[in-house]
């Protein structure tokens, strides 16, 4: 099976290598910045405090037990609440050390969590449709655009594949992660890649469990086209680019 | 940063080249085994049907708000309902379609699930301490073999980083999942790998989430050396190979 060596290879441990790798940090270069800038006349919505009382489900083991991957939606919207918690979930801050290092919902190897959170936002309480960012440090939204013919641009982001929702199936959220890798390179350099996809993993799965507690559902989409929606987020697809989505909506 | 380009471009979607690709499986060549075989004579251990009332915290809120990565655990040993438990929550399979795709507690791209599930265990109730496989097909523990010294043995697969956990920490297991990535090339070919890291994130996750419930801690460990725990443990290395560590142990 020669023919995957190479990407088999990007799935190992390589410990040996990063021993002896110069990183940025080692050479004393400058930590990047820990989450992505925002302009200071940006259009910014408070997030309602993440409440328990949100969740309808609080069970966890029947939240895993029933996690399923939902590809099919009820047109109810999601309150504001329950999207205050579906972020908190997957990139709320949860504490912060002296160093500044944040402590997420969710683990992130060397505490460098890479990751911004884009939403295209379809069907969510008192919030108009378009696109949307996530600030975890001051857990609020920030508008960035409204986007035409939004009900058609899931298909377009995701090549019209079977098997994945889209806002026709109504779906009211799309996630989209995007990764600033050089947050994760300065640290480990080559090594951070693979650290970096099991990451959002984690981020992911904390979307199903927590959208099962809210009476939603998700589907995880890894195959997209890369270029489009990093075009459409006004990314420029080298320091920033999107890894990951996941469709939710209520259940059927 | 033209020096992380690859490394990048691992991360990126390769929709368009995954559409002219001629994948085994649409060649028709045969799908691999869903699950590692085992031998007839192996000594297979039942676990106990996995049970709710196992759960000390079954709340997902808190169990969200309150996961750290825990280093130091105390010694009290993790009960045999709660290694089902854990294993289920990771690898458990919940239901299976009329083609014999598994579903599981974890989404999987395609379903491919290229994952074994090994164990390193130092404290749990009623099991000797030793090298052990879980076979989720029927929800038993394989044994393997006893380890000598098996104290120090995390110490050397992580060649002894800091911020590592041990069994001198007092972790009563150690998960070491494999991938057998063959399982999901044959499905996605060169797409498979990012896929494949992906969801090991997903399932590490669960282990977060599912040992807050039952008042224990999880970290992930994701620097080790490959050569070293791929022989302990008998696997090639190239057909299949550990991916991602994670120690388990009650908190202190």
């Amino acid at each position: 099976m020669g023919r995957y060596n190479q990407q088999r290879n990007f799935l190992k441990s390589n410990f040996a290598e990063f021993k002896t790798i110069a990183t940025d940090a080692k050479k004393g270069f400058p930590q990047p910045p820990k989450v992505k800038p925002c302009d200071s006349n940006s259009k910014l919505i408070d997030l309602p405090m993440v409440n328990e009382n949100t969740l309808t489900n609080k069970n966890i083991y029947t939240c895993i037990k029933e996690r399923r991957s939902t590809r099919f939606y009820s047109n109810r919207p999601i309150s504001l609440e329950e999207l205050s918690y579906l972020l908190w979930a997957t990139q709320g801050i949860t504490g912060m050390n002296k160093a500044g290092l944040t402590f997420r919902t969710v683990p992130c190897s060397g505490a460098t969590h890479s990751f911004e959170s884009y939403l295209l936002i379809r069907n969510v309480e008192n919030i108009p449709q378009g696109v949307y960012r996530y600030l975890p440090m001051e857990h609020r939204l920030l508008f960035m655009f409204e986007l035409d013919e939004l009900e058609h641009k899931i298909d377009e982001i995701t090549l019209d594949q079977p098997f994945v929702p889209n806002f026709a199936n109504k779906a009211a959220v799309l996630f989209l992660w995007s990764t600033t890798p050089y947050r994760s390179e300065w640290k480990y350099d080559i090594t951070a890649h693979k650290k970096i996809l099991i990451d959002i993993g984690h981020v992911c799965q904390n979307l199903y469990l927590a959208s099962e507690s809210i009476d939603a559902g998700t589907c995880a989409i890894g195959i997209y086209d890369q270029a489009l929606v990093d075009q459409m987020l006004g990314l420029d697809g080298e320091e920033e680019f999107v890894i990951y989505l996941a469709a939710v909506g209520k259940k059927p």
